[in-house]
């Protein structure tokens, strides 16, 4: 069996009712989005605060921390304890983190809707990713799983303050995941497959977000071959694709998409 | 005349054209969104790396140091140059800025799609933070913004990876900026309004992004008493929309609009 790290099941509710006015004056009760500050403290260092939905906490602790290279292996962690109370989620390594002052030091803060630390050293890492080349993905597998992230969509749709993330296996979908910010929900998914012992290879990654650089470079970094998004791509977004090669799709919507790179794994 | 530090003019290119498949198997070329990293030097000190569109990097830095506390009057600020060989914001400043080196040393890195440096003490201002209570916003003049600011989508809906920011006065567009990140967006418009000494207490925000609490506490920083978004409101953006006592409505697409908080300054 698969290590685990001992984890708390600390998910929060994720709509809040309030009421609000609308357009013909009527009070109406609304389901609004949750959104919790959650501390993440590595060893009794204080990391970072996300701002999360908190649906999935733990996996998203742990996924930051596979994607901020903060932890190389699932094994290193004893144990990941959420507290709602106190706001805070604590991490136990087994053997601590080397050079943690010093890698925390040279952290640069990066923005653009973005979580991002520490992304010039994933820019770096950039040019050592391999994705296979063998896997491939047809139109209609794509229209598939389209469909089926239908039936996903309702917390979305209600609440209109969330990006979605999916992680899929053709059509059939493995994890689905909403949160209050698209690095959060891609760290999630992150954090369940290092859980799961799940390999990106033949994998799909599917968000409602934009992909910018940072969300093309962290489904490139969990070895996932291919990204479906119903939003458009950024410039670098781009750059980034065509360099570790990834297929990517944007405009995902209905029955229209548009193919940008990595055409050779996409069959019509 | 109003202060105004010496700046330069380095605007990027919007979007940039790629070739992309469609789902009828024909090429397209396709409009995408800029993304450039720029890093904010300090009188020398790097203090973050925003990932930015690049349509107003000089209002954005301005926006950004006052936003995050960094700077507290437009006067400190002698310089700004953007460079983007280097990709590089220079920003020189008449006294230096106290503590600085302490000040960066304590920031907390904050998520959830959100840019946020220092979470913790805007949190701690919000208690702080007065809004006039005489402002007044009617309905029709709402709907005539919408309006208005329809005639500006078209960046957003060619490129689709953005979100925009705007400020009014009444149905009158004074700004509208566009960025990869929200938070981006809004830091522009608070540099804009700080080059050209506008002061928020008559206006009104628009934004397309969702109304996280990071967005709420800015354009109640700014002094703006009311906030109009496209988008959902997540539940600390209502609480401390309650708190600070602003208006906000939410979901304002077409003719339908969700006023949650602030109904005092809102007439039908």
């Amino acid at each position: 069996m698969a290590y685990r790290p001992q984890l708390t099941q600390a998910s929060r509710p994720a709509t809040f009712p309030v009421t609000a006015t609308d357009e013909t004056g009527n009070q109406v009760e609304v389901e609004i989005a949750g959104e919790h500050p959650l501390t993440l403290y590595l060893d009794k260092h204080e990391i970072v605060t996300l701002m999360t939905l908190g649906a999935a906490p733990e996996a998203l602790i742990v996924g930051y921390l596979r994607n901020q290279r903060l932890v190389n292996n699932l094994e290193e962690i004893a144990a990941v304890q959420v507290d709602w109370e106190t706001e805070a989620a604590a991490v136990t390594t087994r053997h601590g983190v080397e050079n943690l002052d010093r890698r925390l030091e040279k952290r640069t803060v990066t923005s653009g809707c973005g979580q991002g630390t520490m992304f010039g050293d994933l820019m770096e890492e950039v040019g050592h990713l391999h994705l296979p080349d063998d896997a491939e993905l047809t139109e209609a597998t794509m229209y598939a799983l389209l469909d089926n992230l239908r039936r996903y969509d309702t917390l979305y749709k209600r609440a209109g303050a969330l990006h979605s993330c999916a992680l899929a296996k053709g059509s059939d979908i493995l994890y689905h995941i909403e949160d209050v910010g698209r690095h959060n929900a891609v760290d999630a998914i992150a954090g369940m497959m290092w859980l799961d012992s799940v390999d990106g290879a033949d994998k799909i990654f599917y968000t409602t977000g934009r992909l910018t650089s940072e969300m093309v470079i962290k489904a490139a970094q969990m070895g996932i071959p291919f990204i479906v998004s119903r939003s458009g791509i950024t410039q670098m977004g781009y750059q980034v694709a065509q360099q570790v090669g990834i297929t990517l799709i944007g405009r995902a919507k209905g029955s229209h998409y548009l193919l940008f790179t990595g055409q050779q794994r996409f069959r019509k």
